[in-house]
């Protein structure tokens, strides 16, 4: 099958790999002209700029955009619409708040357009293992996408299947759902996202308490002095918390225990706040995911006004004196 | 009434001053002789250790001890336990853990003396406006010293009586209460402390939003240059979150609305954690107490092993890079 | 000064009326004729419909909308706005999210119109105690109105002054300030009830640790039987955690001290939602305002999905079975 | 190798027949005499009273108890230290509290016997995918029994090697590690069981909100209709949150995607409460394992003390009324 693909960074390049690696063609554009140099030299078809792009695809043409969430994908796909023809299909890869989705999908429904949000999971690792995919969209318009589905999911592999499941569609067990109308995909994907902040705030925790037990604040006969590195690499076996984010947290302590190679100032994205905003809408109390978040913008903070003013009120009530940084 | 005091410190001494501005006598002892000088000064009877003290005092005796929690009180509480005679009591007017107590009041009963905990709010504004008390022991005791207690409360003062109040008991009304038996003062002042932390982390919190609000990080036309002691300034005159911690608040805001003279470090005190220990024992949910004491331990904190963690399993599924800090 | 006033429950007929005790003049409506009837008893000129209100007040107009916020408080102000003349005021004194205060400000503007955003705190006593203000909008227009503020807000009252203020604008010591432009008004309200959900939080976990303290549970020697009411009043007199909540709740225990009048589902409003969304575009942490909501939210619950699907976790791993309930 | 076993439930009844399945001989014991009678017919040595297991066994003895953490565990330590030799070792491979541990191993060396604390994951599914141990105790007792660890750990299975691990020591890779001296195996074990609970919770909030977005109090055109069954599935292929739970999790949703079979009050034991505890002691900010254990309180709750002192408050100040459950 073929597929026209904008964007060919870390996740847009590698989508363009898996899919010729199945079989399938593709026609690539990205503004970086050596990442469309590169993935000709891999068999793509390079294209220069849009129209280039559509022009190269046959009708009813795929498009998946594989840019940042906001502007980048706004516009390139207000661009797109403009040279699209009924009947062709925009699917939208990134991390895209499913609000957007929603209002797009309508919009282009006007001109006649179909249009799928894709939430795609799999990282860097989605070349090698393939990609979980959360599909919104036009059930129909999903069905005549499937090969690329297909092919871009990681499949079965060595997975043991759920014991009682039945279902008629064997779709998640291959690694992709059809989640619901537009919008369905990157919310599934959303929360997600949301869990994944979770559980890695657990981990972070946990081997937190796991390091400082070794702290010299603490009394001696109180401490012990623990190989972090050997305890993920033991719950890696047999334990309730094994999963993949251990795997990769073994990784890094196998190499780095310290983790000095890292400053401590973490990022989040959209979907993480967005997910607190969901659950706000819908009333559901989430502490943890909530927890998670702000834990990364106090990561990003040497201090906060919240926390001087703390000081300044125990300076009011007790006069204790918690001086100014030097 | 004759009073014991041992620890001059800035609760202790300033005790023994509204005492005798009450009419009461006081024999005072401090390892640091100067403060033993000051107060002989204003008119009580310095003495030079715990003997001498113990000398001075008229039977049945009472002895306020106003030392740090931990090994200064409960070494002091030895000493003094065998200096005493049957029919003494001892008060314990610091932060002490109410395990302590429990366990103490078994102890001292076993040689005839009395023990009762008080916790003790005010701070440094005790000796003007009064220390709210919180006691424990038996009850007989209390009312022997009652007119201690009573000199040393703010009484009714110009605060309204409450709505509906039927008491036979006044004591509350007037700014102290016998809680229940050993431990319970320390107890309810504990809490007090958990709760104290939770208010304050409130204020924080939403100062916090409101100081952002006019950072340069938000786009021109989201901000807003908000006057953050003008905020706290009327929300003192009628508002629902009027406080004695706000009225604090706008006195700091008022000559430092950038809070520059705090490191933004918080120092925490056992009875913080120790509201954790008890609401855990007790299995009730306790999220802002909670979370007020992690802001806390987080403010003294660069970063954390934690969040560095994060970072790496960012980069491990990912490729995130998050750089070491310079 | 004249001031017209629409929606004359709790909130809004009391402004009118404090507004009448202060010699000014209002004229009233709601769609509940026997609101406007009560009030035209009292002083007020009532009328029957918004021309009508219209027609009754002197160029330039203030008109005050006192309604729920959202569609209410919109629907009134769209019919306004068609209504009023160039130079007139449109004074909305309800709960609005700011940023529909921005954007109404702007679409008056168009018109002519200004339009002023006011947080009014005080509740049901606001008649009594005067209404904490927290203004929006254009300097000039909120000085012009200046005599209704005035005489809604509380004043200085018996409250001392703080310490080291030095401004040249007292009305904040009055009771009511300018915050800044459109929207900054409801923006500081909107914190201010964040803060308000900390607080109440706060008691509320303090409290239900004193109270499971004298729980059959624990062990007899664990047990305290405390006296919450006397703990709630003894707080009010000189200790760090007294304030007008605190004071509410002295209340609500002197007669009710296990509250079995209420039911335990709390509401929650939009305040209390914003100010988490608002902390999330500014990423601040705010641990405590968001468990504040979430405790809300999960009052409301018998139990949730999530609970049940730890159970369901647990059965899984553990073959620990936690059966439905009865 | 020979080992006695004390305590034969769901889990030492296991680690029997996993011992036995590798040619190691067991001598059994429970109070219940059925346990004991069918592993006799699988091979065990059954015996009636705890002389006789330890007169069965061949000095140096080692008994491995798996009794419930606390007093039974206790108890039969200290009958059993009456009855061993210098030179035989106890194992405590239930859930015992560390501190305990570190008093115990200094308590039996005065009597010549070793004490090995050993951290056990992999509840019912043990006996077949092995048991993930972390182990505490003396170097060279740990040594001695390596057999019996290594017939009960998981072994290297088909999980990947963790990409640059560099170590002289494969037993982790094998599924179990010598964390250090006495207590460190409980230690680890607690903080394992603490993410876990923090995992737990962030799956759980997440899958509340896929559940609840199809709640018919949204508004139609906000809600999805998710099939939480497919998502949990397609979860597990290649996403970011793929873990053992969520393998679990997929189990449960394939039978009963409403988990109508849960009642939704969730236990917690002592593991999680610990590992607040240690956190608090070593000052290390626990937001989400807290929150994950306050979860589990709250969802023994029908009402809260604390939700009903909201309701007071806002009655107070704002005369809204949230009346008694009916």
């Amino acid at each position: 099958m073929q597929l026209g693909i904008i964007g060919l960074g870390r996740m847009g390049g590698n989508i363009a790999r898996r899919l010729m690696l199945n079989g399938h063609t593709t026609v690539v554009y990205d503004r970086n002209a050596a990442f469309v140099e590169n993935l000709s030299q891999e068999g793509a078809t390079g294209v220069a700029d849009l129209p280039a792009l559509v022009a190269a695809l046959e009708a009813p043409r795929a498009v998946w955009v594989m840019l940042p969430a906001g502007a980048p994908t706004e516009d390139t796909i207000t661009v797109l619409s403009g040279l699209l023809e009924p009947g062709d299909v925009i699917i939208d890869g990134g991390n895209t708040y499913y609000k957007d989705d929603i209002r797009r999908a309508h919009a282009l429904l006007e001109k006649g357009l179909n249009y799928i949000d894709v939430g795609t999971s799999g990282g860097v690792w989605g070349l090698e293992r393939g990609y979980c995919m959360m599909i919104g969209g036009d059930a129909e318009v999903v069905k005549r996408l499937d090969p690329l589905f297909d092919s871009l999911a990681p499949g079965m592999g060595n997975i043991p299947r759920t014991r009682d499941r039945k279902s008629d569609d064997d779709r998640a067990e291959r690694g992709y759902i059809h989640a619901g109308p537009a919008g369905a995909g990157h919310f599934v994907k959303m929360i997600h996202n949301g869990i994944e902040y979770g559980m890695m705030q657990a981990f972070a925790e946990g081997f937190d308490i796991l390091k400082t037990k070794s702290s010299e604040s603490l009394p001696p006969e109180q401490r012990f002095d623990l190989n972090v590195a050997d305890i993920a690499e033991v719950w890696r076996r047999g334990s309730v918390v094994s999963s993949w984010l251990l795997d990769l947290t073994a990784d890094a302590l196998a190499s780095d225990p310290k983790l000095d190679g890292f400053s401590g100032e973490v990022a989040d994205s959209g979907e993480g706040r967005w997910t607190i905003e969901a659950a706000i809408e819908q009333a559901v109390p989430v502490p943890v995911l909530s927890s998670s978040l702000f834990a990364r913008f106090r990561s990003r903070q040497q201090s906060t006004y919240g926390d001087k003013m703390l000081s300044a009120m125990r300076f009011g009530f007790g006069g204790h004196v918690e001086t100014p940084k030097k």
